[in-house]
């Protein structure tokens, strides 16, 4: 992983290896990132997505293998218990250009990755939200 | 629906319940937005996309349901007839990870979407181009 | 083609016929454009995508015809050699609502699209990587 802060925007080169959620991480702690959007593309060939099944207040979770081209990876970066909070979709084109996506949980890329982070002039924050199994922005 | 305006990046979360395009459009009207990009993330389980079909000049439509991730809402804010105008299309992920979507005509949040307009420094209207049968962006 | 320039961000928009990753060269050069994000919408119905092979270190290309809805362009301008260079990934919906994508080759225009670049304040170069068979960005 390799990134540079242009003012407001942040652009994140990924290597073959780096884990999408991880290297967001480290990059929102070094730069102590409260608010961000996410936007990016690249290539990974082992990653897991999730569908949030509303019966079981849990994600349904899907892992899949063989090269396939991001073709869209969005959300933000906000904060939770006084870290930052990592919150991605995903959506990947795999053979014939079929596409398959969700929740991110995992990614690892298989060529780079290039992602934009814009920064937001504040701050959110999450608190748990026990009915619904998930953690929802609460602002201030 | 709750939202808070960050200089040029408005976040906007919805909840359960919230229609899309409705809740950007009362952003639009409280904010006076005349341009703006949108994108963002979230769950629904109750959407209807259409593709347009050339031959018609019209839009097929198709209606979802289940609990499907939003891994994509990608659009904008312009102006026609001098109200806000909400142009919307969608993805999304439901069992499987498999994916649907197209131009978004409603979608009724699940669980919670979070969703950033970034606002340009101007404004773009529409216009009805009848031959097509959409309304253009026409810059002024 | 016409596109308008608000201060950071650029807003085209792209008609029949135009092809999406010349007419945003075009804007590149025109503009002088070292380093912006991309995001867009519209509706195309002759498009060729990509998906990276990696054992043959060279990309699957697939083509497809018939109008479908752009629901994600995504992707940035850097520079190589000296010039701008485009990197866009695309989603595409058609009939049913059914989605293809992958790196974008090629995409034609069938109605318009409306497209996005937020400009970053410095540049981004790339140098050819041998090895992937792809080229990477390097930061100055």
């Amino acid at each position: 992983m390799e990134y540079r802060v242009f003012e407001d925007m942040i652009l994140v080169r990924l290597d073959k290896g780096d884990e999408i959620a991880k290297s967001l991480m480290e990059v929102a702690k070094r730069e102590g990132l409260n608010l961000a959007s996410v936007s990016g593309i690249g290539a990974t060939d082992d990653f897991e997505v999730g569908v949030f099944d509303l019966d079981r207040s849990d994600y349904k979770r899907f892992r899949f293998g063989g090269n396939h081209e991001i073709v869209s990876l969005a959300g933000n970066v906000t904060t939770k218990d006084g870290a930052p909070y990592i919150h991605l979709h995903i959506t990947c084109a795999g053979e014939g250009g079929k596409i398959v996506g969700g929740h991110l949980f995992e990614a690892k890329i298989s060529l780079t990755a290039e992602i934009f982070l814009q920064k937001g002039a504040g701050a959110a924050d999450r608190l748990r939200d026990e009915t619904l199994g998930i953690n929802k922005i609460r602002f201030e």
